[in-house]
């Protein structure tokens, strides 16, 4: 495989006719995708998403895709293509909205739909592309196809983008449920017809890389739904995805079935469902969902509550129910159906909901225990049949983290790609397709972009590296007041530690060092406060670590009396 | 089942020829195991183990159970049997022996060299007990008969205890490998006997409660670590739990078998190793084992290394390794496996390790990827077997969260055991087994004891409050100089912001709403420092939640003047 480690410098010109094709967000890490194309001086953008902190992001929101790179040309962006309306495709278009607001995007009629509702919150008004599986666009120099693709959300589509230098496609996410409930299949013939015409680059979803086999099919989580309804004998509480139309629509069916009423909680289930069901993708029978004082009328045996929070989130109504502070009171006897998939990192926080649950007499139905959910991603055996359909003369894998890209590239190879044209890329890095070859020319800066409470850019690394201090090591102030003339201590200094292990201690044994190391810096000149300050913090900070062997977050203050 | 929620009241006195068990640790979370049983006045307890934190824990380096409700009864223990020597069940013991260092401590060879080494660093020469499998032993009025479990770790124990109460079945942890390495299988027909006699209440491993069928056998790695040794080009780097002789001993065969020399990295894994292999559980070819500075010398494909990290500590050997900061280079080509389950919470760790190894290279064998762990515990399958032959009267599910448990519980009841005698417990519930009928008659009190930087209950719910506030949010220190007489500001405050979203703001515009603020509580009689520093708190709190929906830790210093 080509490696990226070869050339990252600076990128050249790019010649003309020749295709660049730059991911500010997606590889190495499941979220924030962003695909820049350029071709004749004009950008072409795929998706625009968000990535969900880490526990070593403390009070991170999200963390978006940097437009460094980008930003000083936004006028050369012809349009935002979105796959789907998921927000690791979707969520950070409002922030690149906010510097240039009428750049058009161009998706199906769910995706805009989904865009649009959450740019409201944001007060943009988009110009928008609806566009449908077999829709041909130009935007700029970019021949856009648009081919149905099958994904946890209806109507994603992948792109095929034809310029001078050839032909790309773009899967976006997807996967190849052969009996989707919607019947709308990944159109296979259509990769099939842009094989024979000649892929040069195809993008495809790593995500399942690593999963041998195939995804298997929505359909098969019907018997253990059923199964939750059939024996559930009070209320049946059902938490998901608020974007995964589908498994909603698998939840409201056997409601019905049995003779349940429905009712949506949480602000984003609410709304995503309300434009699904208006715009058909959601079949509601009618009188099913009724409004919640409505159902909390009703005996247990004929209630179907469903929620967000399959992920944990604590302000997210399932956990809040967890800890028996909603407006829901779960009880002995309900059924809690978690029909979603178990996010790598949330395990705890989602067990956690789960024990809460348990622990008040619900009965917790969960991946763990039941076949409640599908992967939304293709599977390793999906893939090389996409490659031998497709027979790409070039392969960049998208969409997941370095061993996801690395698995997706080996299975390119299998099917008898050149190694050479396999790129395995890193975010910012420049691949350039020219004279049907493409590979790494170059790297842009890219880093992560922050937002913390609605604040783009706000907290950096370096303040993230603070909180972390401050989580396992807390915080000591020290406050000295300082005789100007001599430097010296006017008073003891005071000491406050808030989340320091030993804040009940004694901090007298540290004034002398403080002193002492004050009538040295005092021989060496007249250092000013900044300077006493750093004299202070370095004290106590070695004197910490000594009695201690801690690291407390340290900030001196000197007042001159 | 029988609830706990009955009667959680202060615990009666214990009736006469009555048993009590209360679980200090274990139920209700993975660690930390301990039980205490009470009978004619003395105690017993099986198992002291420590708990891992979670992430809503910063700072925390183990916790503790919670020894309140024993330590004026410390003269009382007769014993502490450890049933193996994982940390979950021994980890605890050199805290608890700091306050009574001559408990004897009750286990096998294997088990007793593993806790003496641990208590050697803890400067405590233990009393020690050895038994073997068959064995009976008298402690106080404890007849004790002990019965092989196979387990993750060699040498495991079940502990059968008679008192005038009736007769109590303990499994520790445990699963059912007919085809162990070490021939040692759980001995079902010692617990068929025990069932003949009649088990009075049994206490049973709920870990896999949730996992359908059974725990497949250590021998079916084979196959994938195998492979691994077989198609591997260069080096060979093997991480697994460092108390895990039986899969070390499958890499070394491996190894051995396919000419490459072995070297153990990590301080735990050779001490382990080292006690392991000098007992004969693990069994070391002539030669197979050098040191780290001779196999440096051997061409990479004679190489294997056996290091920890499997579960991405991020001081380990392997997540130094990928992170390219360890004396050991991964290389393009070297093949890393990581023998080992993926313990939930651990996700996000162990995946940034895979990541980091696999953009560094290295080709990595894991759980996701391939089959090279198998589980330590009992499944559903197991456990139904267990009840069936040991046909309990009353059943305590412990060793788990509470979804384990219910789980465990549900399996009991399926085999026909009344699910009035089935008790749900939680740590801290005070079982009583009374005329062979067991039930919760009453709580005492357990908290979380964090072991902060080896300070034992430094850290306190409040202070974790504060880390966590810290890390989401930041820390602002107010120093305010107030005019002793007037009690307002002799100068404008000084602002020192840590880890804030907004540091970089002006903090200009509270300062007048804090002069309002200390103008308002002057006039209210004459504030002391303390008051003053609460009406500066409030005052620029509250300013921050409006100004910026925060709620950073403040700090307010104030200083007469």
């Amino acid at each position: 495989m080509s490696s990226p480690r070869l050339n990252t410098g600076a990128p050249p010109r790019l010649a003309k006719d020749a295709l660049r094709v730059v991911a500010l967000g997606g590889l190495g890490e499941i979220g924030r995708n962003m695909t820049v194309f350029e071709h004749a001086g004009k950008l072409l953008i795929v998706d625009c998403g968000v990535l969900f902190p880490e526990e070593h992001q403390p009070g991170i929101d999200v963390i978006l895709p940097d437009f460094t790179s980008i930003r000083d040309r936004l006028d050369d962006v012809v349009a935002i293509v979105l796959t789907h309306g998921h927000e690791d495709h979707i969520g950070g278009v409002p922030y690149l909205l906010r510097e240039r607001p009428d750049i058009p995007l161009v998706g199906s009629r769910l995706t805009l739909a989904f865009i649009t509702a959450k740019l409201t919150e944001h007060r943009i008004r988009p110009v928008t592309v609806e566009v449908t599986e077999g829709d041909q666009r130009r935007f700029g120099p970019f021949d856009c196809e648009f081919v149905a693709v099958n994904h946890s959300i209806p109507d994603g589509l992948a792109v095929a983008i034809r310029t001078a230098a050839g032909l790309v496609l773009h899967t976006g996410d997807f996967k190849m449920d052969q009996f989707p409930l919607d019947g709308r299949i990944t159109d296979l013939r259509g990769f099939a017809r842009l094989g024979e015409e000649g892929v040069d680059l195809f993008l495809t979803d790593s995500t399942n890389a690593e999963v041998p086999g195939f995804t298997a099919s929505e359909g098969e989580l019907i018997p253990a739904i059923e199964t939750v309804f059939r024996k559930s004998p009070r209320r049946v509480i059902v938490s998901s995805f608020a974007s995964h139309v589908h498994r909603i629509q698998q939840v409201l069916d056997a409601a019905a079935a049995h003779g349940r009423k429905v009712a949506f909680v949480g602000r984003s289930m609410v709304r995503n469902m309300g434009i699904a069901a208006e715009l058909g993708y959601l079949k509601i029978p009618a009188g099913l969902v009724v409004d919640l004082k409505v159902l909390e009328k009703l005996p247990p045996s004929k209630v179907t509550l469903v929620c967000t929070g399959s992920q944990g989130e604590p302000m997210a109504a399932l956990s809040r129910m967890a800890g028996g502070d909603h407006v829901i009171r779960v009880r002995e006897g309900d059924t809690v159906l978690l029909a979603s998939s178990l996010i790598p990192g949330n395990e705890n926080a989602v067990y956690r909901v789960i024990n809460g649950l348990t622990s008040l007499g619900a009965n917790v139905v969960h991946k763990g225990n039941a076949k409640v959910h599908v992967s939304g991603h293709a599977s390793a055996g999906e893939l090389v049949y996409c490659y031998n359909i497709v027979k790409p003369s070039n392969v960049m894998p998208v969409h997941g983290e370095s061993r996801h890209l690395r698995a997706n590239a080996d299975l390119a190879v299998k099917t008898g790609v050149d190694p050479r044209n396999v790129v395995v890329a890193e975010n910012g890095h420049v691949v350039d397709l020219v004279d049907g070859r493409a590979s790494v020319v170059g790297k842009v800066p890219v880093h992560n972009v922050y937002v913390d409470a609605s604040v783009v850019g706000g907290a950096t690394e370096a303040s993230l590296q603070d909180r972390r201090t401050l989580a396992e090591e807390g915080v000591l102030a020290v406050v000295a007041i300082i005789d100007a003339d001599t430097g010296q201590l006017a008073d003891p200094p005071d000491f406050l530690a808030r989340g320091f292990v030993h804040a009940g201690d004694s901090f007298d044994p540290v004034v002398p060092l403080i002193e002492k190391a004050l009538a040295r810096a005092a021989t060496d000149g007249h250092p000013d406060s900044r300077q006493l300050e750093d004299v202070i913090a370095r004290t106590v900070a070695s004197w910490a670590r000594r009695t201690y062997r801690r690291a407390p977050l340290i900030i001196p203050v000197v007042i001159d009396a």
